[in-house]
């Protein structure tokens, strides 16, 4: 067994499962291996953005790394934009760097550059192996540091003769470390200033927003009339009809100091205390309130959960059930706007899809209808770098082969990294793209406004608006081999929508809006 | 005069005239600045990997820097992999990438990440002012760095209170660094082994493939009997007939090794010494004799045409004309080859072109037509960071608008920065854009029995073939509004390229070879 397959064996055994992956010649190794360890599917992408964004995707799903397998220092820099969002989400990844040879290293071949530095841009832990014998200890090292609470890019760079070297073993089976529940003192704290009549409020993030915790949190709400913040660049959170509803914060900083505004307690879970996106010159950037205490009760690292569940015990905190909002009405036709595709996307979207959120400008009209949209998961952007939507929502339709994923996607972002369009068709992905394509970076449009920028000639509205020439998605996705449609009334959204629904298998739907 | 515009105008005075960008929050001041700033052309790419390979092509074109402005770390990140060719073919970039304002930074919002460190990976320079009042000094600084021989990438960060906030006057101009002619010393080496006797050759990179060098070369050649090698991944080289042609040294070892088999002297000429592209079990990385003197006549940073000249001299080598190399000839029709396709190509080019060359797997058959071409500029690929050939091409148009630039570009390495394609209708770039499309990293065929992989079976089949789904470059380029025809004939494709040539303006024709 060479090295390459010591190496993949590893991943198998710890149940790494899918690779994503983009090979080049010092990776030719483990491409072979691929049918020696058919336990790791290989999953090709056509630019390693797409491998990056789809690993995240896939972890947030299902909470356990993928592997990607890039291509020397250049490979990995592809990957970077995306593995930095994977990294804001704390999503687990087995990051896998082919390298020269050892002794081609020293020549400065052209494809030579400084691997490490580019991986600790994004991994909380990069590691070289010595020799060939090392590499299935390195792999499971590397398989363990990506796993440790609350999940980071981990990067093993592997040079090309260790890859086609006879090994050793395979890498043993990891321990995954367990979430510790935080320790009582903490929780005490907390429930003081639950029980404080103070304003308070929960601000959820981590694993919290999934499963058991979304609940507690909900009836500690009930229990205390604390508000319950979900933190908005989270990895995902579960949504929709029969669920609590955290507040999310808002955006722009002006109207999350607002919606903070007079708290004097933040109990924080797997969450960090609220900062706006960007800096500005006339507005603060952290949000909370100078005078608002705040307690870190989970850390990122700790289970948020069974702290709730404690709390949920300690304020004696009943059971709730939610009624389901009402749902939009949809005219039967007219222009189409943001606000009307999120009222057809929640009428039509099925019970336990998987929402993969890139819109944007055009989020906020969204995300009010798909909290009254049947149950699924809501999958956001985590660390602002555009090019995640749809390669998110390919590693999420690999991780959850049965649900409906369903990617919105700004026109803007989607070019950054439209390769994930032919990874669908390859796979066989059940994906609906919506593009929301208003022809502009139209978030600049206000971010130029807020920044203070004065003027707005035509040099400057050059670098904002996309159109001339138009992009025509129903070409570019049916170039990658998606069925594609265009809509520009609400009939027409609608109609190709609820047949996308009815449907398996990738469909983009290029949805004009003003 | 806010950071911004004083940085605009620091670049406009030293003559860094075009910026190629794609802007976020953090850069909207320079957005903003450029309709006051009219020395400075802001181009848009709707994504970073188009831009730094364009900024490569204009200063390949040019040996002047244009600038780049990115949106922070993930914005950089985007544009790793074409800086990393951009370093390999020591192209002097400005690079200038926006950062979360001072007071912000420290918040860790989502975008925050190490920006310093993503540049060092590809730039020789970095530099972060302390205040805004340091914005023209820095940014003058930073195009010094640029430009200092051989060339580099320099960067730039700035914070977005530096842009914001009042700034002084702009910068210096600064006084580019002469490159020095090589010391007498180094010279008479070189012709003593050149009088020797004894077999020698001349490898030429840099700026001794353009203008006078090459024609130096080649009478050395004729008075001496030296052989004269173009080292294969230069930034550029002037070729076509009517030009003395050097050889170039095979991508593989085993004929890299035979074609330099016997040397008893290397001179090397803004060169390094010869390694092979990638490492494998059974060759050798150095590709010289182990008993040939390496001779470092002119180092990268100096004049290796003063050299050159200095050597004409000193051995009295005359004047040549060189006698054009016979066409050949075209069959009327047939499937098409990249080999037909090269004799097309040839025939057709009209004088002066410029050749953006990413063709991978296609491209010796092409080469060897493209030497019996019209006078040309050669563009080849430096760093093999896949994605450059499209980008170089936009900025070789931008650089040389009265041209007609031909990319050559194969179909799996054109699909990491298709987005170049809109920026080519964006700004009326006159470009024909050849896509070799064989639907497979047909290099990777080749690769993969070179290292020595043992069998290939159909999960490592499916890593290599980028068909299923075929992609429709057609489709892909109208998409992005370029007009665009495929051609699976030699009779289709001699049609549509002659007609390309006649034409001005963006062009596409996918070629589907066998």
């Amino acid at each position: 067994m060479n090295g390459a397959e010591c190496l993949l064996r590893t991943l198998a055994r710890n149940r790494v499962e899918v690779c994503f992956m983009n090979p080049g010649t010092s990776e030719m190794q483990f491409v072979a291996a691929l049918d020696r360890v058919p336990a790791v599917r290989g999953v090709l992408c056509l630019f390693e953005g797409v491998c990056s964004g789809a690993a995240d995707g896939y972890a947030r799903m299902t909470g356990r790394p993928a592997a990607t397998v890039l291509h020397l220092g250049p490979g990995l820099a592809n990957a970077l934009a995306n593995f930095h969002n994977a990294r804001k989400a704390y999503s687990p990844v087995v990051n896998i760097v082919g390298e020269h040879s050892t002794r081609h290293l020293q020549y400065d071949a052209p494809l030579t550059s400084d691997i490490e530095t580019f991986a600790r841009t994004v991994s909380g832990y990069v590691r070289t192996p010595e020799s060939v014998c090392e590499i299935g200890a390195a792999a499971a090292e590397t398989i363990q540091a990506a796993v440790r609470p609350p999940g980071q890019v981990a990067t093993l760079i592997v040079p090309a003769d260790f890859s086609w070297s006879e090994s050793t073993e395979p890498g043993p089976v990891i321990v995954r470390p367990p979430r510790h529940a935080p320790d009582a003192g903490r929780l005490s704290i907390a429930a003081r200033a639950l029980r404080s009549g103070e304003p308070v409020a929960l601000l959820l993030s981590g694993t919290t927003l999934i499963g058991r915790g979304l609940e507690a949190a909900g009836r500690i709400a009930a229990a205390t009339g604390a508000t319950i913040f979900a933190a908005r660049y989270s990895a995902r959170m579960e949504s929709g009809r029969g669920r609590f509803r955290p507040a999310r914060i808002p955006y722009f900083p002006e109207p999350a100091v607002a919606a903070l505004a007079g708290l004097r307690h933040l109990i924080l879970l797997e969450a960090k205390a609220p900062v706006s996106f960007f800096g500005y010159p006339d507005n603060p950037s952290y949000l909370a309130p100078h005078d608002c205490a705040i307690h870190a009760l989970a850390s990122l690292e700790e289970d948020g959960t069974a702290a709730l569940d404690a709390l949920v015990e300690e304020l004696g905190a009943a059971p709730l059930a939610y009624t389901r909002g009402s749902e939009a009405p949809i005219p039967s036709d007219g222009p189409l706007t943001p606000d009307l595709i999120g009222r057809a996307v929640a009428a039509w979207m099925p019970d336990n899809s998987i929402v993969s959120d890139e819109m944007i400008s055009s989020g906020e009209a969204v995300w009010l209808h798909l909290l009254n949209a049947r149950s699924h998961d809501h999958l956001p952007v985590t660390g602002g770098s555009i090019g995640q939507g749809l390669p998110v929502a390919v590693g999420a339709a690999i991780a959850c082969p049965e649900r409906k994923v369903i990617a919105l996607e700004a026109d803007g972002s989607g070019m950054y990294t439209l390769q994930a369009l032919w990874t669908m068709v390859r796979e066989s992905l059940d994906v609906t793209v919506v593009i929301f394509a208003n022809r502009r970076y139209r978030i600049l449009d206000i971010e130029m406004r807020r920044t203070g920028a004065k003027g707005f000639g035509p040099a400057a509205e050059g670098m904002i608006d996309i159109g001339r020439p138009d992009i025509d998605w129903v070409r570019l996705g049916t170039g990658m081999g998606v069925p594609s449609t265009r809509a520009t009334t609400v009939e027409e959204f609608a109609e190709q929508f609820r047949q996308a629904m009815s449907e398996k298998g990738p469909r983009l739907i290029e949805a004009l809006i003003n």
